[in-house]
């Protein structure tokens, strides 16, 4: 089978495109090619036994996505985005990657496959952005998407178009709404988000970190190898047992600060904690505050999307996946 | 006050501005211009007190948005779309009127006014078609949008992308998701929702109608008088109470195919009712089962929106202002 990550460069792309390598099959069949695609060069994973090819571009320009679908692909993983910060600050930018380009891949697979019985499964990121304050205490599957970010509202449409066109038998979907990713790897970035990794990442490496939140802030977390997780199941998930609506809250661990602290007491004991400085800063708590931090994601859990079972398990995957095992 | 009407052809752009010419003001505020443009030449409205313009062309096309918003309306009225079954089987024809006019739309009213500290209002005419079944006894304000058709998908994108230019400030939105129109004017079409007008346009008109589903059938529905109710209020009311969720579910009236044949009874008499031929249809009946048949739309009730107060007050209603009064 063919696959095609656009995307690919990205921290999900890498380890996605790792895991195919370290597998060779995906849902039991053998995987043949793999074509990474995105913005800035993706990196071919080490030893996979299937041919990678590695290719750059700008998605939503005309015919791109044409080009990327020639091979007609079994799984496409559509990853590539203008991430909330920049899409709110680049208005024109992140509707035109976010949904021109979401909306061109569609069109040109419906295309490319108009003629075969059978159609790749599209997997597409979405994001718990689709959801707006205010919040019951858990988001259940059927809460509206009334996203507060431009981010938010491009995702919401894309999920719309891939139902639509899922339902038209043009392609076969499935959007997951990803989990903040904790702990993302890498060095600190200033999305508000960033402290929840921060906090984690950075006093395991043995450098400081800041906190800008109190203890009671809880938020909505999944692992990198839980993220790479849902992808896998969406790609190979019985399309019929998901029907007609194709997007998907995934599970996730609702933990407090407080929580995160905890583990990562137990883990890497007083010393890794006392590097974390307390500094409130009225504007992420403001804009946490606007976030939502817990759900009842039924329908995924029923379908067999499995998310991490503590923020302990997030702390040892990054020690393991990141650092070798070695805590500073 | 400028106005523009956006598919001022159809029976709902007509009879609003019918309404705008018999009131010759909004909100307060005189009306000084009123442009109505469709696809087919709109009628003006007669005894208008201001001047009345008519214009078409093909929505969609580059640049028409751009030479509609010229003149800077305060209020835009977009009421223009390829309805539910047209969009259904004219895939692109319908991704390109109700999705890509309405982009268009937004956009040339964000560079239009970009230096105008006031904003257009944009009424932007949604469905109950942005939802899917299966549905709770009564939809509420937070369900999600879930559609099952290619019209309802193109409406919910367009009330995300409404929502999105309203919360940065590029215009001022509020999209309305109006009740199924009854009882519809004119001669019979071949909707599958069309038989719930016709049971009461044609006996009423000494004519033979067919009634396809059982008694026991519920819908949700609004006069035409309701339905221009409705777009004035949300022409004129204080955006500030709307708050971030710019679209409402409109109230309506949740009644039988029983409590229908019971009121037209009561206005009409026998000899009307016996006018209704059942002839059960399979197809219809399954169509109309997937459809939302009540709503508890709490926002729209709090924020003044008014429903008819009976199904009675609608057949009235279309005796009154079709008939002039007389039953046949």
């Amino acid at each position: 089978m063919k696959v095609l990550i656009i995307g690919g460069a990205g921290m999900i792309g890498r380890k996605l495109s790792e895991r195919l390598a370290r597998d060779g099959t995906l849902g039991g069949r053998e995987i043949s090619a793999l074509t990474m695609y995105d913005v800035v060069a993706p990196t071919a994973p080490k030893g996979a036994k299937f041919a990678v090819k590695t290719a750059t571009g700008d998605l939503p320009a005309a015919g791109e996505t044409d080009k990327l679908v020639i091979e007609k692909p079994d799984v496409i993983f559509h990853l590539a985005a203008i991430v909330s910060g920049e899409a709110e600050l680049e208005f024109d930018k992140g509707y035109r990657i976010n949904m021109q380009a979401m909306q061109n891949l569609l069109e040109s697979v419906r295309h490319a496959y108009a003629n075969d019985a059978r159609k790749p499964r599209v997997v597409f990121t979405s994001s718990v952005a689709v959801f707006g304050a205010p919040f019951p205490d858990k988001i259940g599957d059927d809460f509206h998407t009334t996203p507060l970010t431009s981010y938010g509202t491009q995702k919401a449409i894309g999920e719309l178009l891939l139902s639509d066109y899922t339902r038209k038998g043009m392609l076969d979907g499935v959007g997951i709404r990803l989990p903040t990713i904790c702990v993302r790897p890498g060095t600190p970035n200033k999305a508000a988000s960033g402290f929840f990794s921060n906090i984690c990442r950075e006093p395991l490496a043995g450098k400081e970190a800041v906190l800008p939140v109190s203890d009671d802030v809880m938020h909505w977390h999944a692992s990198p190898r839980a993220a790479v997780g849902f992808l896998l199941h969406a790609a190979t998930i019985d399309g019929d047992k998901v029907g007609a609506r194709r997007n998907l809250s995934m599970p996730g661990l609702a933990v407090t600060v407080g929580q995160q602290l905890a583990a990562l007491r137990k883990i890497g004991g007083e010393k890794v904690v006392a590097r974390i400085r307390r500094e409130p800063d009225p504007f992420i708590q403001k804009i946490v505050a606007g976030w939502p931090s817990n759900f009842d994601p039924k329908r995924a859990v029923s379908l067999g999307f499995k998310a991490d079972s503590s923020f302990e398990e997030i702390v040892r995957i990054h020690v393991e996946d990141e650092l070798g095992g070695a805590i500073a």
